[in-house]
């Protein structure tokens, strides 16, 4: 593998120093851009761009055309898991993801087997590969995986859902049921993303999309309990460096200082999350990514610069943040818009990291008196 | 008007002595229930049955029919208001409220008015007026109406929205016309409340329901701002009795300390708060008021009865708690379902406050040493 020249990301993960906030934008491989409407118009459906990996790779890489971007992201589907065991992934326009198969009795549960992700998922890791030497070292690439609570909302219901009627039915009549479901889809998630390490994902980030649709007990049993059993399972070091694991719970802001003791390295959050304040709850114990509502890319870039400023002097010096927004950039945002955002997010965050020297450790660091 | 019978709901509310926990559930008339389909059937459509006094009156009484409720809540939709300013409100089947005439321009906004109660809006005095009198005193009568960020988002975007993208963009780029859209739909709310408070409504309950999707800043500006606005402008005594306030932020459990500050006396919390801790965070300031997950009532019997001897202790013992759903009944539940939770609501709740006497006041009153 090529050498890395970027390693900001990796290293505002661990808290190390950096010379500037590093910045990328979840879904910054999507809609929004027209080069990305052309490929998946050329593979002709969804499905097909996730499962070829020269396309995947295609459209992975063109955010990073336009943009001074710190990390790339897999392009991929957090159904992908669920597909390979079985159930029947479709996407019907304007519906959103689909199961053929959804599960709908205890004997499904029982006959589901963790899928070997080198055999049904082989495409996701040649993607990754492909990825990583097309890559050459630029920036490093994050590999991801949804939730297992978040699969399984999917994989019990159907699809998409508004009020997790059987998902939550079963959850509060058959808990038992639940868990076992939630066990085996962890243990999938463990070698789907320990097989995305290997094949060369650098760091790891786990969607938690909709935990905050639980109670505080229900989050703690159904949601975190599984994602701190998947950073247990995950393998942390590869090509002789660490390989940081985010967990990011939408609408999670609730429950930071739990998510922070599962043993991941960073936190995503969205938001409706204080920034400061969340940095004092985590303490030292993880970095922190996010969270600009996507929305302020409509706005003028005027208005970006500025939330931008807010957002970085929210956070304040020193290093554990990586800028992002605090959920996918939406698909009618101007790709010019997010050009500025990423600019500024450099620009303006050189002075948070100017007091430190990133040659030294902690325990040397020395301020500048000015 | 008739003595009230049962006044426990207004008691909690004020976090004075009460026998049991009262209950209500937000859209307790609603489609989960026959007698509302049966209706709406005969009304033709849902805007029709909102603005026929008559019809209104029928189905608010009908979960008191079936269930030992502490409350009744006007029949309505929150948007009356902006169907008033001559926005043209329609329900288009399958897709929700929509409106003619969205607010598209500066000039739109410059030219709405405040709309008089009393005129365009006396259909709901009336079905108020009737309700009141049909209850006879058995229980106390809720009005409500949208948060003027929540009814902004309606007019701004033309209807529902995923993303938000309209009233955002104006929230970004231009912060002060959004103002001056809030600003007068403040007034709008202030008149409308207290005409509903002058027909009879013996609380009042503000709808914040797009609250949660603002960042900490944006919410405290452009939504708490306008909410505490309203609750200075109300009429807090009728009949010689407080008329009690209570706002409910959809996902604002984050905000509960500020919202508990802007002299309201109550706070309606959805599942994702712990209970307990809010109690702890708003001390004295405030009742509270929910928080089952609604799903749960999809669950058999014996689980709705843990779940709500679960959440009355976490509030713990005193008064001071009015049960809810932490959101509205779902169209699909079984109305026997319904029957079970309010009964155990009653049932479990006596023994926490079995240890006061409800005829002594705050510092007379003693401990049973059981």
């Amino acid at each position: 593998m090529s050498p890395l020249h970027n390693d900001r990301f990796l290293r505002a993960l661990l808290r190390e120093p950096v010379d500037q906030t590093p910045v990328w934008m979840m879904r910054q491989a999507g809609r929004y851009l027209p080069e990305y409407r052309a490929t998946r118009a050329k593979a002709g459906d969804f499905l097909t761009l996730c499962q070829t990996p020269e396309l995947a790779c295609e459209v992975t890489l063109q955010p990073l055309a336009r943009y001074a971007l710190d990390a790339a992201i897999l392009f991929s589907d957090i159904l992908t898991i669920p597909d390979a065991m079985g159930l029947g992934l479709y996407f019907s326009e304007g519906e959103g993801p689909r199961f053929q198969r959804p599960l709908r009795t205890a004997a499904d549960i029982a006959k589901l087997g963790v899928p070997d992700p080198l055999e049904k998922l082989r495409y996701v890791m040649d993607a990754v590969s492909l990825i990583r030497r097309e890559l050459n070292g630029r920036v490093p690439l994050i590999g991801f995986s949804g939730s297992p609570w978040t699969l399984a909302t999917y994989m019990v219901e159907g699809g998409s859902s508004k009020n997790f009627r059987i998902i939550k039915s079963l959850m509060f009549d058959q808990p038992d049921l639940l868990h076992q479901l939630l066990d085996k889809t962890a243990q999938a998630v463990i070698a789907y993303l320990n097989a995305q390490i290997q094949a060369g994902a650098q760091a790891v980030m786990i969607f938690d999309t909709w935990g905050g649709v639980l109670s505080p007990r229900d989050y703690q049993a159904f949601s975190l309990h599984y994602m701190q059993q998947i950073v247990a399972g995950l393998q942390r070091e590869n090509e002789g460096r660490r390989v940081p694991v985010i967990l990011f719970t939408k609408d999670g802001g609730a429950w930071l200082e739990s998510m922070a003791n599962t043993g991941c390295d960073a936190l995503g959050l969205d938001w409706t999350c204080d920034l400061k304040q969340a940095r004092q709850r985590v303490g030292d114990k993880v970095a922190l990514q996010g969270n600009m509502d996507p929305c302020v890319l409509y706005a003028q870039p005027v208005r970006i610069r500025q939330e931008v400023g807010d957002i970085l002097a929210s956070y304040g010096a020193g290093s554990g943040h990586v800028f992002n927004l605090g959920h996918g950039i939406h698909p009618e945002v101007n790709p010019e818009h997010a050009g500025v955002f990423i600019d500024a997010v450099h620009e303006l965050s050189r002075a948070y990291h100017a007091q430190t020297d990133p040659g030294l450790g902690d325990n040397q660091r020395f301020y500048s008196v000015s």
